[in-house]
């Protein structure tokens, strides 16, 4: 897929104080000689799924084609659930078939609830089944280091998917992450993350905005805007992200303190 | 600036938990292929601007010639500052007008007071207003993606700085770290950073300590030193740091925890 | 050593949100230019060197002969500890001579109590003494940037190690990190580790494990197993972890925080 260099990104809930990431990174160097490897983040809340699909979804599209993603955060290691790899527009998504991969599949493929749904139309996925591409033995609990890494080393290398394992016609998928229409011109979501500077990024997609001016509701509160850059928010206010979606941010301060938010709770937009 | 493999440093207030520093580093990648990318810290204070430039003068110095340094922290994202590349004797420093990249510039250029000031001759400036070398469409709240990750990738590739704005006379600038002189031979200061091990960094430099021995007075306890050596302080002691600065250090104990101190507590010294 | 691009991994307790390894990761790449560096782990706790030498216990083996790797928690720094280099089969290690490369020696060479012990036949190791390889002036308090990060730069580009300093009969070494028989067939440990799920590593290793079935007694509580995957423990059990000790897991939870759990908390075996 690449000749040199490739690059394969990761991201997980393991955390940075074990060697949990440091091993994957030991394998995927000792079999991707040339590897560059990059942290998307491995502070994914444990076993937090949606979260990593949040986070891939925000920094996937920005690295080049032919990057090789690793995402795990794999409640199910060890169980009968697939370890697959994927092939997307942008380069080869691997991981365990828990949905994780979602963010790497257009929202029109993507089924209104998770579950296993049919690949769209070119693309393709494997259960990573050959235990030649495998670190020997394989553990029950660290398929990250064991399966995944060689696989996504093999990938980066240019080798071919189809030597890892049978064809799948359908992987596991989240819905899209967006807010529904509520009523005539509203829109009922969540809060879908919340950053380091205590911003909402919520699940209503800027695309999806009704006419200015709005207010969103949030638990007792109701916050005004847009306004257009942080500064501007002089407290509470809404403000088109960076992201492609809405979020509540507070100028010197933190939106998720004063509101008492969580990822999760329910937003409502009107006009 | 580099043929091959050039270095870009990042040191923001970004934490890594979210997709911020991944998305950056996608983009770099994308546009400097060859790009190493080094993390300086991401740890920064939300806002702490002053942090940045302590975190960037002890560590951009060890970089090689030629390193192309980005900094954000960036509470103005968005509002007219601007967006600057500057070059320096050690390499090209990208980030926003408000003084973040100071440690770059020579005390002596540094003013008394924060402000814009008169770039040192031999230094040059530039705006970054170059639409073309941006990513479109550029957010109002992300321009560590958009903005100065684009510069940085052009400037790590040798391109010409004039080509992304137009030069500056002056930038935003802090007055350098350092306590000043407090009555006949004694020094008045404050605590600059506490670093992982609880030890007080204060802006007492080194090359203006007075003769030995002397006293360091922080709230009411007085602290005696200074010893060579973690090991030796036995307890708390004032101890010349690596950093070039006096610290005050404890041996197997936290110093901001037994004096209860925090960035910006007094500290007086007198022989 | 290795002609191209080699491998720097580095463990400290220095946490990431200072200086301290980013100015280390400045001095290694202008003195190896081309080398690429890899974070074990920065989080170690302070001073904690045997949770270093299980992390790079868990770590270093995946890496590719020829890695160098740095591990500095070093609370000796600036006195009259040797900073050492030593090599082994898998390649050259670096850092204080307290017992924190002990991971790089086979159990068999390793003694029942820390201290100085012979190296055994075919492994070499130096104190490094010479300052033409060290960052001058050295400072007493930060022997990464000053000493270790220089060898080990010298080490990676193919260095003879007998230029760094004279060699050395024996260095500091830990006893392996193993559980005791206690009794007929029972064994006798301490909690090694808690991993960021809360998961309990204990040193009772794999391969000393008695016939099936047996119950781990922690504290009053007693946990049945083993279970082959976290998702099977349901609720709490013992569990053949991925480095080859015994855990403690629960699904959906912290094993550590329902058991109250730490860092040496006594485990017994029995059958």
């Amino acid at each position: 897929m690449t000749e040199s260099a490739p690059i394969i990104t990761l991201t997980t809930d393991f955390g940075l104080s074990d060697h949990y990431v440091a091993a994957m990174k030991g394998v995927l160097l000792s079999r991707a000689t040339s590897a560059r490897i990059v942290d998307i983040s491995h502070e994914v809340r444990p076993q937090a799924i949606t979260q990593a699909v949040f986070v891939t979804q925000c920094a996937w599209p920005f690295f080049p084609a032919g990057t090789v993603h690793i995402a795990v955060v794999d409640p199910g290691v060890g169980t009968d659930r697939h370890a697959i790899a994927m092939e997307t527009p942008s380069g080869w998504c691997v991981g365990p078939d828990n949905g994780i991969l979602s963010s790497a599949l257009p929202d029109e493929a993507r089924p209104e609830r998770a579950g296993t749904a049919p690949l769209p139309p070119g693309l393709q996925a494997f259960a990573i089944m050959n235990p030649a591409h495998m670190l020997q033995p394989v553990s029950a609990t660290f398929h990250a280091r064991d399966i995944f890494a060689p696989a996504a080393a093999f990938l980066a290398k240019g080798g071919a998917a189809r030597e890892l394992g049978e064809g799948l016609s359908g992987v596991v998928m989240l819905p899209p992450l967006r807010a529904l229409p509520d009523g005539d011109s509203g829109m009922c979501g969540q809060v879908l993350h919340i950053d380091r500077f205590g911003n909402l990024i919520t699940d209503i997609r800027e695309a999806d905005l009704p006419g200015l001016p709005f207010v969103l509701q949030i638990g007792e509160r109701e916050v005004r805007g847009p306004v257009a850059t942080y500064a501007a928010a002089q407290g509470l206010a809404t403000i088109p992200g960076s992201s492609g979606y809405l979020e509540v941010a507070m100028t010197d301060g933190s939106a998720a303190v004063v509101l008492g938010a969580e990822v999760g709770t329910q937003v409502r937009l009107r006009p």
